[in-house]
């Protein structure tokens, strides 16, 4: 018996994510759908000119539409999501995963519907500006993988 | 039996640092002290002029003094090690730490000597150079943690 509870605890932590960094703020309903939580881990300044913070969001849950004027860099540390630049195919995205998206071009990226995403970003040259915000993204879109 | 068997794999599993990236290649014996291995993630170019890279340090391994014309950003994902910028204490640096070094300025990083590091490297800036390697870190300096 002591042997199943322990064998019961050994799945339910494979299939919690990852946590490196504290969970964070609530991303605000005006800039993503479903719970997406934001640490801001280097605030941009002039001397690294670069921005990092992780992402943490649950199943569902992605950002809006938006674009970087200098472009962005996300590092998935866990869990699978999806990322999408915008007039090209949603591409899975997988812990050790690489994403990424040019300076001026929309994309948005979130969580997989089944399974969370753990994520870092980098933005870079933050003296050309940080993040564009446009509208979420629909159900429509969302439910488009291939 | 299968009980302690169970347990045992538990514990040593808990021991490991997480993985997110590969293992990668050994650090050169000319800038490296022990076993460290380097997995590049994002090479410099024009666009982003950024790089990043992921580190993992074996007990007791260590960089050998270093600079980077435009700084550096290190983000700490497991384990437990040192950094140390010239003519400053060492700092212990833990999973979920963060650590800038200025641009141009001498430091080190590695391990502890007891439990190994893993850790991301972002170069910022890389149109300016990425890194200007120097002397090794001598056991003596290693070992003044206080």
């Amino acid at each position: 018996m002591a042997c199943n509870q322990n064998k019961q605890n050994i799945t339910t932590d494979k299939r919690k994510l990852t946590e490196i960094f504290p969970k964070g703020e609530k991303g605000l309903s005006e800039t993503f759908t479903g719970n997406a939580y934001n640490t801001g881990l280097v605030d941009a300044d002039s001397t690294f000119t670069t921005a990092v913070g992780n992402v943490y969001f649950e199943p569902g849950a992605r950002s809006n539409w938006h674009s970087h004027p200098a472009g962005q860099i996300l590092i998935i540390t866990d869990g699978v999501g999806y990322h999408q630049i915008e007039g090209k195919p949603i591409e899975i995205i997988k812990k050790g995963g690489i994403v990424k998206c040019p300076p001026n071009v929309r994309h948005w990226h979130g969580a997989s519907a089944e399974v969370g995403l753990q994520q870092l970003y980098i933005v870079p040259n933050t003296e050309k500006g940080i993040v564009k915000w446009d509208e979420a993204v629909t159900d429509e879109i969302y439910q488009n993988v291939k």
